[in-house]
């Protein structure tokens, strides 16, 4: 076990109807007036608006609306957001979505106490040491941001999708009310099944975490549960119970207790995605399906009996040889990937070997920025062959 | 799922020679005097109580000391705390203990607080609306108290061992030093380990929570983690890696997040354990080997399916039967107590069957104020039976 400091304030507050309790606790814990960031109007359309609305005004409070929060959120948009908020000097920003929308919500909320362009924080000159309340209603299970102290922004300009993490950024309350998922398209709910995966294995293949009981159950065990659920869900959009277990077990899978203690997680997984999503806009999730195989299968010799142990847990395998069974389990992910709606090559995205170069290139700028010494660009192009061989 | 809401606001500073740090934390997250809670003086001998004098001076805290809590801690000494806390007027309190310390340095944080007899908030007449700041160095990994909100004493008056929980409760920050366990008593050890292992079970065996996937693989990872990590230590109580697994899966057993979702826990091992500690001085862990096994005995046609499911995971047993397989965990897990020196009958800590009339009266004063309504006299009598079966 190494070192680590734990502490997540944000407070849950989770079940069925429980979006009808925003009003009160703004007032309680943010302030009278919020700057109400949201998406695309979906919200408008499955009534979620309308309860938040509702019970805002019955708390007396008020809010200035900015909409619009695409997914993969791009700086530009939230540099508005900044301006808006800092114009109508507002208590705090309340976010109604899912990871963009929060994660654009997170930055507005730290621009709007930074000096200075707030991209600077992003790039590591500067570091954010404040910023206002953060509320959420969360929408779509996927990116545990609604429990963490991060958020990822795309810079367009120069296509560097990049983060924040900072004990400022954790929201003060978060209401996860499963039946706000219901509505979300079955593809992005799919994705977000597969971020939060994701999430998972990219703390329990952390080579620094091989010997880890304790983190790797906990890992194992939510792999599973999501895997179940999501298979629910797809048939059954507005299955309550399968909803709610994803939507808790994707805010545990990244909110740091499955990887306390590992001396910290990387993410070349997510590294190469937010390449892939940063230049083709390919939803965060469906860039994953086609990464996480091909990551596995290009560490299936240094990982092996761990890869294998991970297969024989989630996919129940009975196979005694460590290799046959990380073959095995890589097969069944990719398989379910697919059985989902995912992709899982980058043909499957259009995107053409021709590409590779420029995708590992921009990759390469997010590994040295998340300290990863071991991936080359020639390292980076050999995922993306896998990723997209037949 | 059932609706909860979960914040934790404790910090948890967990590694190798974070003792130190005990004289900087206080000053930044308390102030500048505390009260010194402990207990036998043990932390003499082993060093603890030098590294954290010395990083108190050295940070410029000032400390009143007040010694000698027991295990199973009791009414008159808390208040006694509480006097002194007052009279000083002082700034938080620090434990440096198990859960004794820290459940009487809580009480005495609550106590100083509130107007009127502390009692009165055990037994539901009142409740605790705030409590004095409260820091931990943790020497026992057993009550996941050093991050929870609840409180146990005994009144020795009418030998009634009740408890208090308020988020107020919660410690500003908890000290999680895996070194400062090598040297508690192995046998004190092992019953750590049977209390964390009491905890996930009745979170797990919670007739409420009979199909929530998540907190069930959770909890039966943790108690696999703490099983095979409890072996080490008992072997070599010096063991870094175990003794630092049981302290992280202790903490995470009770600190809430294994029984989010389910409704809420109810606690009927300890409910009888805690009648035969508040009469006996048997120590909690010990007499929770007694009564775990006895509880799953008496359960085993109601829950046999679950105890199976149970028993099937953490025993890696290959037994097809739901029967079967429940009667061989339930011998497993009490072989195991009996392996790690745990009594696991009564009459190994000498309670004569004649004595059963009187623990049952005790235990229903506490099945009453925790509302658990199934546990009549009658059926606490049978369970003790079963614990008192050759």
């Amino acid at each position: 076990m190494k070192d680590f400091t734990f502490c997540i304030p944000t407070k849950i507050i989770f079940g069925q109807d429980k979006t009808i309790t925003i009003g009160k606790n703004i007032k309680k814990s943010i302030g009278d007036r919020v700057l109400l960031v949201y998406g695309s109007g979906s919200i408008h359309e499955n009534g979620i608006y309308e309860r938040v609305i509702n019970s805002l005004k019955e708390a007396g409070v008020e809010w200035v609306e900015f909409k619009g929060i695409r997914s993969n959120p791009v700086l530009s948009k939230v540099k508005e957001g900044i301006e808006l908020f800092t114009k109508e000097n507002l208590d705090g920003v309340l976010a109604i979505g899912g990871g963009s929308v929060i994660d654009s919500a997170k930055t507005i909320a730290a621009g709007a106490q930074f000096e200075g362009d707030i991209w600077d924080c992003f790039i590591g000159k500067q570091t954010i040491k404040s910023a206002a309340p953060i509320a959420v209603v969360l929408t779509m299970a996927a990116t545990a941001s609604e429990m963490n102290p991060t958020a990822v922004i795309t810079n367009e300009v120069n296509q560097a999708k990049l983060s924040i993490t900072s004990p400022a950024l954790y929201p003060k309350f978060s209401i996860l009310d499963p039946i706000n998922t219901f509505s979300a398209p079955i593809n992005y709910s799919m994705y977000g099944a597969v971020d939060a995966i994701s999430h998972l294995l990219e703390g329990y293949f952390n080579t620094n975490a091989f010997q880890l009981p304790i983190q790797h159950t906990m890992s194992e065990g939510l792999v599973r549960n999501i895997i179940s659920s999501a298979n629910v869900i797809y048939r059954r959009p507005d299955d309550y119970k399968a909803r709610a277990e994803v939507m808790w077990a994707a805010c545990l899978a990244f909110n740091g207790i499955t990887i306390a203690g590992t001396g910290g997680s990387t993410y070349p997984m997510h590294m190469i995605e937010h390449s892939l999503s940063a230049i083709y806009d390919v939803p965060h999730g469906a860039g994953l399906a086609i990464i996480v195989p091909a990551w596995l299968k290009f560490n299936l010799n240094s990982m092996c009996e761990k890869i294998a142990q991970f297969s024989r847990y989630v996919f129940i395998l009975n196979i005694e040889d460590d290799y046959d069974a990380a073959i095995e389990g890589i097969e069944r992910l990719e398989q379910w990937f697919k059985s989902i709606g995912c992709p899982v090559r980058l043909q499957d995205v259009h995107i053409p070997v021709t590409e590779h170069e420029m995708i590992a290139t921009n990759a390469l700028v997010i590994a040295k920025q998340w300290g990863m010494k071991n991936y080359s660009q020639e390292v980076i192009e050999r995922i993306l062959m896998i990723a997209a061989a037949e």
